[in-house]
């Protein structure tokens, strides 16, 4: 392979990252292919990780039966959430649709094996989440693979693991990091639905960026 | 911008994807121009993130005494690492290049605010730990990013982030993810450095893709 990125494939990566959604309502049933779906997951397990562990599991669900399940664990924990808020904010929250478990053709849980490779890993001798962090670097390549295929993610985390887990079968010493829903969508809109919703904007550029060392008070 | 992604823009994403290093040793000086770093960034800042959360700080360091002092402690780190094995393995260990921190032209300290946009965040109510996998997103936008301007990363995680706070004044309700350093490369290797070094090999993508549910012993 060519080493050298071109100043062409250099604005097809920013155009996939900034084009890219967390998708919830815009999912069609379409089947996506299975040459589409491996070249999406090879690419994840390409992603970087830790100590070379590559500690991730996917999970790939088509079954209907199973994600009604998931589907009712959301209903559960999204209702839990609402709770916790009170007026126009609750109703805000409880207008907006926060999942398309059933309606995307796949879904698929991210699992991180936190003993892979053994006890001695390079890299996460101090800092010990090192391996979960690998596993959302796959995460984030299964968005954006998907996003190059035109393809929808949307990460669900309304929802309690522990139930993830034993619906999925899920051994008690692995665990799941994200449930994703993917599908080809109708759209991919201007802007993240939660900017659309009102619900927050985006912060300045310039507030999250330091010199050498912390500077903003 | 035109939403669909096509074929070709596809493949440079998959090129950026498969192309990608954890850069040690082959940092060279050239500084990274601002308007490059800027678009690296920026598109950090396009990650997602769970509520639109955005937790991400970036702090970009090119202060050689900064540089220094992170250094000595990635080296403290690193001997205490080494004294976790013994025999051939440390040897090997001890042989190993595990960082870039004064070669390369900038490192970049990324953070998590944990507090960001107050008590009630969409998406983290059941799984707390939503807004540091959204940090983790941003690095890893960072490291794609940053390949597709031909600029390495390296994510260096040998070290006490308790010293990366004070080294770099980082509020105590802030918490570093990741300490990156990034520039231009002799080259992007074929294969992973662990796996050219026979540390490990890569895995069987069969062996990590599961059915509807956990299927494998």
């Amino acid at each position: 392979m060519n080493q050298l990125i071109t100043d062409r494939e250099r604005d097809a990566v920013y155009k996939t990252i900034y084009s890219r959604r967390d998708i919830r309502q815009e999912f069609k049933a379409a089947p996506i292919p299975d040459d589409v779906l491996a070249r999406i997951l090879d690419a994840a397990h390409h992603a970087p990780s830790v100590g070379y562990m590559q500690p991730w599991d996917f999970i790939v669900i088509k079954d209907d039966e199973i994600k009604k399940a998931i589907k009712s664990e959301f209903e559960k924990a999204n209702k839990e959430a609402a709770a916790k808020i009170s007026g126009k904010r609750k109703e805000k929250y409880e207008s907006l649709k926060l999942e398309g478990i059933t309606e995307s053709p796949i879904n698929i849980c991210v699992t991180c094996d936190r003993n892979r490779t053994g006890n001695f890993v390079i890299g996460k001798t101090h800092i010990p989440d090192m391996d979960i962090y690998s596993t959302v670097c796959a995460i984030h390549t299964i968005w954006l693979a998907a996003r190059s295929e035109n393809i929808g993610v949307g990460w669900v985390s309304i929802i309690d693991n522990d139930k993830i887990q034993d619906i999925l079968k899920i051994p008690k010493d692995i665990i799941p990091i994200a449930y994703l829903c993917v599908g080809y969508v109708t759209q991919f809109s201007d802007k993240p639905d939660l900017e659309k919703a009102g619900w927050l904007s985006r912060t300045p550029i310039q507030s999250v960026i330091h010199e050498n060392h912390w500077n903003k008070n």
